[in-house]
């Protein structure tokens, strides 16, 4: 890269010095400037100790490229869309820890977009991409741009690569990343099954949610299985948060007839009811079993500590942002990755009395 | 904006059709191609209708400006950089939607650095934003490029604005937001000595934190005015995270004389520490009171819900995001802001026995 605004003069920082040129970083570095371009432009063509040295003499310099004439040169961002439902959701920490130390290692930057409901927000990254302002995106939030959940809608014109990550996106034609929830839900279920439990609850997600769907056909998957009939009654809606776990659990303590144990679709719903079962003088497990999904941070601390379903996070948004790595040089990449769930039994199931 | 890639005849996407221009765009939002421009450079001097116009028939179209033409005569990237330590810890979810949400409404996207111990990824991002690829940052991990946390070394020669939050940096010529962390761990401590805990054991965060060099000052504080003696072995050291509370559980298991109070200075810690004392038979609060510090989603939900300090921690995202938006735009901005803390009283505190 050569460096256009040293070149036209643009001189004085403004400290008054004059302003570092690429020179100045290659003498410092102790290389050539072409190995400085190449260390900004094209990081994975130069050596780790020659980019180290690069960047700590840009560092030391002040030397400022002009990103916008490379930009016009290499028709490239090196920047990821990040496309999130909700950004103060917990969950998404270790999936974006994941995201983000992949797109690093390849040389690319991560752009947060956290939708928070808001339609203005959607239109604007809608256009944001549409525009090239990003190399590609990856979609957490269940639906194509312009679309609703449901796949209605024109679906917006963005040419860049998109991945979708955990919700999935039914008939959208981009590779799709997440777990089995079908399976995993039947797996939980089968095992309070396995135990003696005959009447299951199930405290379910939002109903337009794909991951819903897909884990209470798990549940059903299960009870028919095991010839248990299915109760409507026993189904109780939630949204994943703990306020609806709280409210699920007030709804259950309300009922003559508990069932024996709970299969809440996410741990904040489960930590939430078993607090509520805990201050009604419900214990958890020797009257209620209670099973939630996720495995987050605190699944292990909770009181009692809550068997659930584990999934891999972190992995999950290294797998994401490596489909895309893959996609945007042109590599041959997977159409869809599931990753695998594991049953963490820990101490709030149990057979019943 | 005028449209450069229009001009040149740069004219086919994928499918072959016209390239969208940005009369297209005018025609069908009903605006002037000014207006079109102007929703996109500078969208604050825009009505929000008929810039939601403008965004909904940019996605229809597929209109694509060229952001690297714009950004070289505008010399702004309208992006700021957040520079975290640790992005999978959930502690930083509240923080970066407030971030983000004012970042957002005054037009400015949001880049994620996770420096997650790496002294690569820290001299990238340094040299990243010494190159302008951003036009500001927000720093969350308590010291300046190229410095150590002590205020050692050279820092890098950084000419965009930068803002403080959460963790101060001692001696840095920038603005600072935070809360009062001495005068927050003192009124914990002094709740305890209230209630007539005269043995109060600390549960520190690692050694060269400055926070946790202010919330020992505050907890040393508020024995010295309760003239209570300061006792060394009281002090456990940890790092804020689960496991060294549980750590500090078993250190405070094992001693013959359990002191009644135990101030842990990260919520994560003292729901660790309530873990480990519970499953050793040590009731919370009866026989051991537990208090924390940051009041994070799951502090309410603890088994018993965790008396705690509230950090107001959206609202500590919005601030830091609004001193930059004002630097930004050479208006006047605080130089050091800190935002009120709560002491959340539940039930993990009790009077001692």
């Amino acid at each position: 890269m050569d460096d256009v605004a040293a070149r036209k003069g643009r001189s004085k920082n403004r400290a008054g010095e004059r302003a570092a040129r690429i020179q100045d970083v290659a003498r410092l570095a102790e290389v050539s400037t072409a190995t400085v371009s190449r260390a900004l432009a094209t990081p994975e063509r130069v050596s780790k100790e020659a980019r180290a040295r690069v960047l700590a003499a840009i560092a030391r310099t002040g030397y400022v490229p002009n990103p916008a004439a490379r930009s016009l040169r290499s028709q490239k961002t090196n920047m990821i869309l990040v496309v999130l439902p909700d950004l103060a959701n917990t969950f998404f920490s270790k999936i974006l820890h994941g995201i983000e130390e992949t797109l690093f290692a390849a040389g690319y930057g991560m752009i947060i977009s956290d939708l928070d409901g808001s339609p203005a927000k959607e239109a604007h990254f809608a256009a944001f991409t549409a525009a090239g302002r990003v190399d590609g995106a990856i979609l957490l939030n269940g639906h194509l741009f312009g679309q609703s959940r449901d796949g209605k809608g024109k679906p917006a014109n963005i040419t860049v690569p998109l991945v979708a990550l955990c919700e999935a996106i039914p008939g959208a034609d981009i590779p799709q990343i997440g777990i089995d929830n079908r399976a995993a839900a039947r797996k939980m279920t089968e095992f309070l099954v396995s135990l003696g439990h005959k009447r299951i609850a199930y405290v379910s997600g939002p109903a337009a949610n794909v991951l819903e769907k897909e884990r209470f056909r798990g549940y059903r998957d299960a009870l028919r299985a095991a010839n248990l009939p299915f109760e409507q009654d026993l189904v109780i809606p939630g949204d994943y948060t703990l306020e609806t776990g709280v409210a699920a659990g007030r709804q259950l303590i309300a009922r003559a007839n508990l069932p024996t144990a709970v299969f809440c679709t996410s741990d904040e719903m489960a930590i939430g009811l078993i607090r509520t079962l805990t201050l009604a003088g419900v214990n958890v497990p020797t009257e209620v079993s209670v099973a939630g999904f996720d495995d987050i941070e605190f699944a292990a601390a909770a009181e009692p500590a809550l068997t659930t379903i584990h999934q891999p996070r972190r992995e999950l948004g290294q797998a994401a942002a490596k489909v895309l790595i893959d996609l945007l040089n042109g590599r041959p990449s997977a159409d869809r990755i599931l990753l695998e769930t594991a049953l963490v039994k820990r101490d709030s199931v149990a057979p019943p009395r």
